[in-house]
């Protein structure tokens, strides 16, 4: 019933410290790219979604869709912002996504960015901390970190991961965004420099953490069966799938299984008629290293506990069986929250299209996004195939 | 090819200083009272719809759709909060109906709601400032009552509108609001009251202003053909139609036409397959008066300058020929900006189920909401029609 989806134009902005930009410079710049790589004309427009968390906290802005519609004249495309947290740019797109699944709008615009930079470390960690649960974890001084840091114990005493498999995802996602024009860090990385620098949260250390990053990303989207009218390299988004979690860590079953991630999965390979083993390239929301192996084996990718043993052998790098985070993933392109899941889906488009460049994935045909909320409490997942 | 969508379940707090309560407490009562209307048990929900503005400024929250599945026990529904200024709960609702009409979702919840009470009023005008252009408007302390002021001077010279017939908005509204328990005011007002009130911005007076509110209001989505399993009085969203404006009112051709609101009711009209004769009763955006009077003739009610003259005439009276604002609009029932577009939605069912106690306009089948955004540059509007 529902119609065909594809992506006909995506770009982004360089991620990172972008000083003397704004939040909606970053937006227009990142739209407005994404529109002339569609090649369509303005007037074709007809929804615009923005994923953003913070505009009215750190950029004194609301209603910020409404202003990107205004500055990049698509006005009178309908226009609105999505904020689910880290998850908004996934959120973003699978909104518009069904715009025109359901026959609503004929070309959609998304968008995602943030502008973090500029402002107090504390600040930034105080309104991520603004995602856990306000009785039970925040006024407790819970950070993301510090959940991440528990969560991470929890899966060591479980498992046979080790602060050592928590570098390798550092080094891999360093030389991948080594790699990545687009990437905050441009960084080579050795097991020792990850295992040695500063602890953020026990066992996390400043390598396990991704950077704050400023940034946006956009995507163009048309009904699949126009798609070529515009482009020799549409890219289809097969399915999506999205799904919560408790608010609390404490609150779940098995604290170590991610629920949101696993139904998420599910919901998305379903509606694709596809399965974990179908994908040859997928980014994963490693806002913190356990992140990658946890969302690994919760999609499907590799058995639970077993993660690691992918990273070991190389099956998750670029040149391996599934690379995983080619673009250097949210530890080395950064974290520009609302754009993220935006990114992750510019990202793969590239890698189907093969315009990755240095860090291009052998000929790809179909890709896994996962962007991830909260502390797990929100995930979302698509999936896109190559349309030729 | 899209699915037909029906409203099966809707509630509302009331509105008004909701002492001791917070968003989070709000959101949750309207949510579960809408999903007792409807019938249905919580583990049929697909996804829910977040309508709000101002979490994270007043509640130093963020990713709150997230939070209320976990309170009303949705898990695993996915969630996300929609941000649109005031135009949020409108923009929400339209959301609830693409994953609907798609095929992706068979139950969804979209509530919408705002905590703005016990802050100082200078904050909350300040933050709804925030909606103005942040380099043209914002920063030479252009308010929202400012904008409204301008706009209603400007029609006072081109039209035969007088601040009585402003007053009488406030007259109408007022009255319209002593027959709703949900209104936050329940206070005679004469056109004299409204006269003489004090000045805001003029020739606007406290009495051509909505009060700052607290409040939530929820509603229950389903695929039309499935609706008669729940309830023996569905309405079915016909249409919406969502568009935008220039950002700065002095950017429009004539800034005195509302061309997102002539612009969404076009769209809608054309989608429902009606037109706005066919309308019997409508909750307008009266954020100030002149907006219901602007509103009224760019949807096509009325001839462009002439809707005060129907006013007068009562015919936007409970008992006229098209009643707007049964409720008491934000005038008198109050404006908790995320909750507006979800509550004009919610007094609309229950106009069309004959639900609506004192306040009950002769036998409507079909209804108009139009949710409004910024100073009219994003508006929503939705056509409902009973569905028996």
């Amino acid at each position: 019933m529902m119609r065909d989806v594809a992506i006909i134009g995506c770009s982004m902005t360089k991620f990172g410290r972008l000083d003397g930009k704004d939040l909606m410079e970053i937006l227009v710049e990142a739209s407005l790219k994404a529109i002339d790589d569609a090649g369509v004309s303005e007037c074709d427009f007809d929804s615009v979604y923005v994923g953003n968390m913070l505009a009215g906290e750190l950029s004194h802005q609301s209603a910020i869709a409404s202003a990107l519609v205004d500055r990049i004249n698509l006005i009178p495309a309908s226009a609105e912002r999505i904020e689910n947290g880290p998850a908004s740019g996934g959120s973003a797109v699978k909104n518009g996504f069904l715009a025109v699944a359901s026959g609503a709008s004929d070309m959609v615009l998304v968008a995602g960015g943030e502008k973090m930079t500029g402002v107090d470390t504390s600040t930034i960690s105080d309104l991520m901390s603004t995602l856990n649960h306000p009785d039970a974890e925040y006024v407790h001084g819970a950070t993301m970190p510090a959940m991440a840091a528990l969560f991470t114990r929890l899966y060591m005493e479980r498992y046979s991961l080790t602060e050592r498999h928590l570098a390798m995802v550092a080094v891999k996602n360093h030389a991948n965004g080594m790699k990545n024009p687009y990437a905050a860090l441009h960084k080579l990385c050795t097991v020792e420099d990850a295992m040695t620098s500063a602890m953020v949260s026990d066992p996390l250390r400043l390598y396990h953490c991704c950077p704050i990053s400023d940034g946006a990303a956009a995507v163009v989207l048309c009904p699949a069966e126009k798609a070529k009218e515009f482009t020799t390299k549409p890219v289809k988004i097969l399915g999506f799938g999205h799904a919560t979690d408790t608010h609390t860590l404490q609150e779940r079953e098995d604290p170590i299984i991610l629920k949101s991630v696993k139904i998420a999965a599910e919901r998305a390979f379903k509606m694709a008629k596809l399965n974990p083993r179908d994908m040859d390239v997928a980014e994963l929301h490693d806002a913190f290293a356990i992140l990658e192996i946890a969302e690994s084996e919760d999609i499907g990718f590799f058995k639970k506990g077993e993660g690691q043993l992918a990273l070991e052998k190389g099956v998750t790098a670029i040149d391996g069986e599934l690379p995983i985070n080619p673009s250097g993933g949210l530890k080395s392109k950064g974290h520009p929250v609302g754009a993220t899941g935006v990114a992750q889906i510019v990202e793969l488009v590239w890698q189907l299209r093969g315009e990755a460049g240095q860090r291009q994935v052998k000929d790809p045909e179909r890709a896994l996004a996962c962007n991830f909320g909260g502390f797990g409490n929100n995930t979302i997942i698509h999936i896109l195939e190559r349309g030729d």
